[in-house]
């Protein structure tokens, strides 16, 4: 019914129907995920879910494990880039601790499942019981979220994710793991066939391909969590805008579990990131912003947020064609 | 050498180097056709060049010309989606009319070149001195631009203007007219279909392809107006961000005239409408956003410049990496 209103309102609008094409779109989409037209000003929050890999340990990323944390410290002071964005932006950053190593970081909310996961290549990432949980975080993040906001977008910084996430494409998708391994956040050529041969290992080490024992088998406490927000922001109603590589391997575990979740998401770019190209096939997503971006943290999500922001600007403030005089027998 | 300044502080922001993708890659050009630091918060206009075609008698549009006077009324009173999109980036959005049809209208610019262009499927849109009269026209608004702003987007209004852009397309590109035409701003099967045996009549008709001709025979005064801003904004370092369909054919003239000054330009959306793709290619041009739009104004050039003020906020405000003391070798 909303979706309805918010469609011949866009139609009255002083502009050939549907020629704002996708921001057209996101509008009737918002109405229908949300139940209530777009506002004039949306309230917007990133959630930054952080948490460490113990398959680190296995040599895959160029930067070692404690980065989380020094970027944790860095989301709390204000420093990152996520940071500049959500203050451009007038949204709000929520940083959220699901398991990153070692001691808890002042200022960052603690829903931590575990120490950071173990490493994939010897054993399980997480035990059924610590995936299930860690989705529960995101699910009561998204509880709250949808009280507090009119949409939100999801980040994430965990040093060693962009191997996480390749495993669940592989696993989920049946990709081979040299078309899911990408630089991440910059590996060179070695470092990548290490991270394949590493991928291969851990494939076989985990046959089951039942949808919560990939999860744990992998892990990512804050792709689980990412992937609660959205099961939990399609029960609540609440828009969730994903960001690359990371979420969108969040949406590959939805899609798994609860695919019918999945109408709750706005998917933002192409990341510059291997497999993300894939994984946007298996998603059926075509992202609205094509920037060459691999940062994570919610960088991709936080632009379409913006132009989300424009598309209400516009729907609210511009004229009809009945104001403003114009008809196609004007003359 | 302030392109080097630039990048060595993003290499030097809390970020795996590059990963802000095509962010980073717009504030280095910024700085190299600017020869300047990308300011924190950059001082930006669109201009909405209005001009009507005398093709329009010939069928080619869903809307009759009256409604680029309408819809420039409708520019002075801010209900465009442009306006909106103004208000919310903080721009500024100057109406210059080129060349609509009738009286002046009040509270447009006037640089009027003529009573829109001539039916070029009968003769010339213009004469050779009227079509450079439009480019000096937008050069002279380039050099103000210059002076009052860090960047300007280009937008335009002009019923059939769509026809008149595919003209240009398939002489200075060598396209076939049906893969040139499409929708424009609502045209049905039958109306794309009008629109292609127009074309086929006129470019038989005027079977120069010398710059200049090409430009004065099928014209668009605001066409021409936006190469005459591209070709003033190289010579003033004032860079320049195209829409979609009808920008991208007023590059084409520039690269017929004076390729070297498509340095200054920023491409902005891949456009719905069917030849946008085919121009890109022949600029060789990759933008950034990928919406469907098909509107004008600016529309599309204004979403660009709200990621390159949200790349400057990024740029002045992130923590460098001494700053949160992160380092590769952190452990």
């Amino acid at each position: 019914m909303t979706c309805e209103l918010v469609q011949r309102r866009l139609d009255s609008l002083t502009k050939p129907p549907g020629s704002l094409g996708r921001m057209e779109e996101m509008l009737v989409e918002y109405a229908r995920i949300r139940g209530a037209e777009p506002p004039a000003r949306p309230r917007a929050a990133v959630y930054i879910f952080c948490g460490d890999h113990g398959v680190v340990a296995e040599g895959v990323s160029a930067w070692p494990s404690e980065v989380t944390r020094l970027m944790a410290m860095n989301f709390v002071a204000g420093g990152a880039a996520i940071n500049a964005m959500c203050r451009h932006y007038g949204m709000d950053a929520h940083v959220v601790d699901v398991g990153i190593a070692g001691e808890a970081v002042d200022g960052v909310r603690g829903l931590r499942v575990a120490n950071g996961t173990r490493n994939f290549a010897l054993e399980p990432a997480l035990t059924l019981e610590q995936a299930r949980r860690a989705l529960d975080a995101g699910a009561e993040v998204a509880g709250e979220a949808a009280r507090a906001y009119d949409l939100v977008a999801c980040g994430e910084m965990g040093i060693g994710n962009t191997t996480a996430a390749a495993a669940l494409l592989c696993a989920y998708a049946g990709v081979d793991p040299a078309e899911a391994a990408g630089a991440g956040a910059g590996s060179d050529a070695a470092g990548v066939t290490k991270k394949v041969e590493v991928l291969r290992r851990a494939l076989a080490r985990h046959p089951s391909r039942e949808a919560m024992d990939v999860a744990a088998a992998f892990g990512g406490l804050e792709i689980l969590a990412i992937a609660g927000v959205i099961l939990g922001g399609a029960r609540h109603g609440l828009p969730v805008v994903l960001d690359g590589f990371i979420s969108c391997a969040a949406a590959l575990v939805v899609q798994a579990l609860e695919p019918d979740a999945l109408r709750c998401v706005f998917y933002s770019h192409r990341s510059a990131e291997k497999g993300h190209r894939l994984m946007l096939e298996k998603l059926g997503a075509r992202p609205c912003l094509d920037l060459d971006m691999r940062l994570g943290e919610g960088t991709g999500a936080a632009l379409l947020i913006g132009i989300f922001q424009t598309a209400c600007r516009i729907y609210h403030e511009m004229a009809t064609f009945e104001r403003a005089g114009i008809t196609k027998d004007a003359s």
